[in-house]
């Protein structure tokens, strides 16, 4: 049998005045930010996400709860991290991820090496292995009247020998 | 070449007051349930689809019409159950599920072992190798208006020897 | 290690009179079709944006930037080719495509056999390892009311020995 494992996740946050946008780990200028207990970076929860699956660990709602005070506005590299952690006590470390930001500005793309970078350096990847993908909705629905964002991650996971 | 072949679904269904509501094979009380021309569950439905997508089998609505008698109201476990004998037909078998269900209320958390029960079951897996997550849209589309349900999944199929 | 890797793509393009409507390399006829800079087929974009993240290399809109006239109403047969010359720089191919195309009408499961043929033609695969899958959104959203189509992929890729 593999010892491969695939994993998903999608996250959605609202967009409002008065918050910083924090997005794959990197803080992006921005007239309005993502609404969340924690620092709402929806692209690290849906890899979040993805990893918990893939491993068979339940979400990002069982980990870090929302109605615990300890996330609150907490930097979700601590979370990521977390599950870097959690993976790896079931012996499973992160292949590649896949990932699509979903938003209709600002334009994130001067951002993605920057992301990639710290995701990757917590995930013990290569920048390459970490990839992240921007598209807008064309301007449909909440996401294209910018009241939110949205990301989608795919994970493929191995468990070490 | 890898015996390896991966599937994806996504599937939505319309909430309304007078249905049962069927979620991952399991009967989860609220005022509301989702409207279908079989028993409506998304997140069977989304499990079904990356199934056969990833065995090149087709979608749900090739091998199940919505225009057949022989489907309205039925338990879409056994369109589940019918969808493992279609991909061991052509030796494939399902290495892991992750899915996520978007719906804006009711809380399914508790609901979720028996949903991973009912379908490990159907599919001769273990209950970690089925992985339900849950999120909210936090208010935004139909999904934050509770007119509808979506869910994602994402499959790992394997050719046995 | 695994020479595998997962790639995920999604896309969006609002609906309208007096476009053509291409889906998977197909001209479909129906009243209204997909707007965008090239010839806007949603179902090839999230392919190509699928297999260009599973391999590190980006996304649709950095190898084929909408401000470039090169293209400007171009078949996205092209760029799916040019994405299959990308990914083969770095040693990859693509084992398997599994897809959904979200859209309310018009019924594509007649041209499916179709667009199948012309991607994996495209990608030197068989029809079957194309999985193109259909699904209206119930009448929800942008997509229910027929103002939009939206594209889910999943793609998985081998490096060669
Ligand atoms: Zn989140
Ligand atoms: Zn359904
Ligand atoms: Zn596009």
């Amino acid at each position: 049998m593999t010892k491969l494992r695939i994993g998903q996740g999608v996250d959605f946050h609202q967009l409002v005045e008065g918050r910083e946008f924090w997005l794959g780990g990197v803080l992006v200028p921005h007239h309005k930010g993502a609404l969340g207990h924690s620092d709402a970076d929806v692209l690290l929860h849906a890899i979040c996400d993805a990893m918990l699956g893939a491993a068979g660990l339940g979400d990002i709602g069982l980990h870090f709860p929302d109605t615990d005070n300890t996330y609150k506005n907490i930097d979700s590299k601590i979370l990521l991290a977390r599950c870097v952690e959690l993976i790896g006590g079931k012996g499973y470390q992160v292949v590649n991820v896949d990932s699509t930001l979903c938003l209709q500005a600002p334009k994130i793309k001067p951002f993605v090496p920057q992301m990639q970078a710290a995701i990757a350096g917590i995930l013990k990847l290569s920048a390459e292995e970490v990839s992240i993908k921007a598209t807008t909705t064309e301007k449909l629905g909440f996401v294209g009247r910018e009241e939110g964002v949205v990301a989608y991650a795919s994970v493929l996971l191995e468990k070490a020998d």
